[in-house]
């Protein structure tokens, strides 16, 4: 018996069967994590085609769930797969390569992505407690790197530092490359982390974020190491950031587009006069994905709605002088936004 | 004006341009790293489009070479695409649903990827020496791990470890998720580090690697945390293993199929009666990916040439009990096969 979940992405794609063989969208549907396999979906039941390298956990992960597994690779996925016409496959994902194949074959494709995202934008509570736990990973794995930090020491070190610290919590990896900016490499939003070396006085970026069974955390913090007297106008841009920060989780409504959400924090940074370095986007959706739906930005017209997961994350740029985000994870939840994050200040911390 | 290497990729295609917006793919023909972009090469030159978040970057490191850098998107680059016909694209990587729009507009396809292949096959000195530096960070981070082991530590702690060094040494990241397996879990091929805790007598298996500047080194090795005086079969094992793994090296030449060097160790093992517990193949190629060509298995027909990077690792697998496997990451050089690694003992090691 499929779940409610599963049975409504296959009826919405109007197909006789999905197929899918994209690692992310695999562990969607089934919750089992391997590099290689396939799902197949219909009307009555979730098969798993994973190979022997995996069948057994498979197996033993998968007992009594509505997912059974079957051992074999691709040969035995396009056996099965013999008796539906039109399948359901996702485009994006789908490598034309094996479009063509499964067109000689004589099936029919439809694109099953639709289904599968707007499947995704609704988090289970399951998702939501394993986002729940990256994010906590991340937070502690931070609050264990600051005491840490020292004159000298390289923004790889310092990032080197953080991810053997979210890996020892019981992360599974990071969710993304770990961002770490001293200085002025603050002010370059997708900074390299590389072989600068933090100074007494440097405003520090970190963006970061961990996986666990999959799910994302993201998280930025922007603090100073050490006050060396000239951080007058960073600490007035902090407070300016902070505030539409704050003001996106106070005043962003289930109900409301992307837009709207993105202008709340905009409108603040422009009363400040501050708008025109806020060079991005407020925030995107997380999940398996550490870039997902919905679309928090000026164009996007996505409405927020319960169970959506996504990042608040205010910045502004001064080229050459500094940068300031502030970022937390968050969920809509009975029509207000509500934060993954509560263990890290997000006050202005001054090492 | 175009390197050989790219020329040679163009023309091999018979296509008007190539187009890539793989990452790995891009980041081969520019030896630019970007999340998002794309390549437009044709006879004359070979055009990199990123957007602002990279422009910059791009434009510095790129200065001077054989590629131009251009200021925008997807929208810039079908722009760009408009004056070709006949367009090579990886089938493989590319998309569906890129396609499908590709020829919406009128555009022909064709599959550059056996190009691209056959060109990656062959690794130049700048590569072969960035997958030089890969092998020994990785190899110089097993080195301070060993004093570093405890009983009691998990799988997971002794990987964050791992990772921890090899990242402070320098290296973008893990080349894959890190397999640490202690006692019986060593002979699961393929374990997810978990929390097993180390004891006194366990035989512990760590198949790692890193990447400096994109590249990927491959190393496993297998050692005892301590003896207990049980290890008799361990150690009849290890030993054939080490010897399967070492008469590659010495016997492997170019000319030689996949299958004939594979053979090579599954003939050493099958003396010492243990190849029906070698249940994998010998080798992989190796470079901007982890899995690439050529092949060394039973079945494999590629031919091994100079300038071919691959794995050697033989391995055994008791269930139950433990497994074995020791792997270099080598390359074909001069007819012979050589390996990258050489700061790590091959010996068996007991700590």
């Amino acid at each position: 018996m499929l779940t409610e979940k599963l049975r409504q992405i296959f009826r919405e794609t109007g197909t006789d069967a999905i197929f899918l063989e994209t690692d992310y969208l695999r562990r969607y549907v089934t919750g089992f994590h391997s590099t290689d396999g396939y799902v197949l979906l219909d009307e009555e039941s979730c098969r798993l085609i994973v190979d022997l390298r995996y069948y057994e956990a498979a197996e033993k992960a998968l007992r009594g769930s509505e997912i059974s597994v079957v051992e074999g690779s691709l040969s035995k996925a396009e056996e099965l797969l013999e008796g539906y016409m039109v399948l359901g496959v996702p485009y994006p994902c789908l490598s034309f390569e094996r479009a063509e194949a499964l067109r000689k074959k004589g099936h029919i494709l439809k694109d099953a992505m639709p289904a599968l995202r707007k499947a995704m934008l609704y988090k289970t509570e399951r998702e939501l407690s394993l986002i729940q736990r990256a994010c906590e990973i991340a937070e502690d794995a931070f609050n264990l790197l600051l005491p840490e930090l020292k004159e000298g020491m390289t923004e790889r070190d310092a990032a080197a530092l953080l991810e053997y610290h979210m890996r020892s919590l019981g992360a599974e990896g990071t969710s993304f490359d770990t961002i770490c900016a001293f200085g002025a490499n603050g002010s370059v939003p997708h900074h390299a982390t590389g072989s600068a070396k933090l100074k007494f006085g440097d405003p520090v970026l970190i963006d970061f974020g961990c996986k666990a069974e999959g799910y994302c955390s993201d998280i930025t913090r922007t603090f100073l190491y050490g006050d060396d007297g000239k951080h007058a106008d960073f600490k007035k841009a902090y407070a300016e950031v902070y505030q539409a920060h704050e003001l996106v989780k106070e005043q962003v409504r289930a109900g409301m587009t992307g837009r709207e959400a993105d202008e709340v924090a905009r409108a603040s940074l422009r009363k400040a006069g501050l708008d025109r370095f806020f060079t991005h986007s407020l925030g995107h959706g997380i999940g398996l994905q550490i870039h997902e739906y919905p679309t928090l930005s000026p164009r996007s017209e996505s409405v927020l709605e319960d169970g959506m997961v996504f990042s608040d994350e205010p910045g502004v740029y001064f080229a050459g002088e500094f940068g300031i985000r502030i970022e937390d994870s968050v969920q809509m939840r009975n029509g207000r936004v509500q934060s993954f994050m509560g263990k890290t200040e997000r006050n202005l911390v001054i090492l």
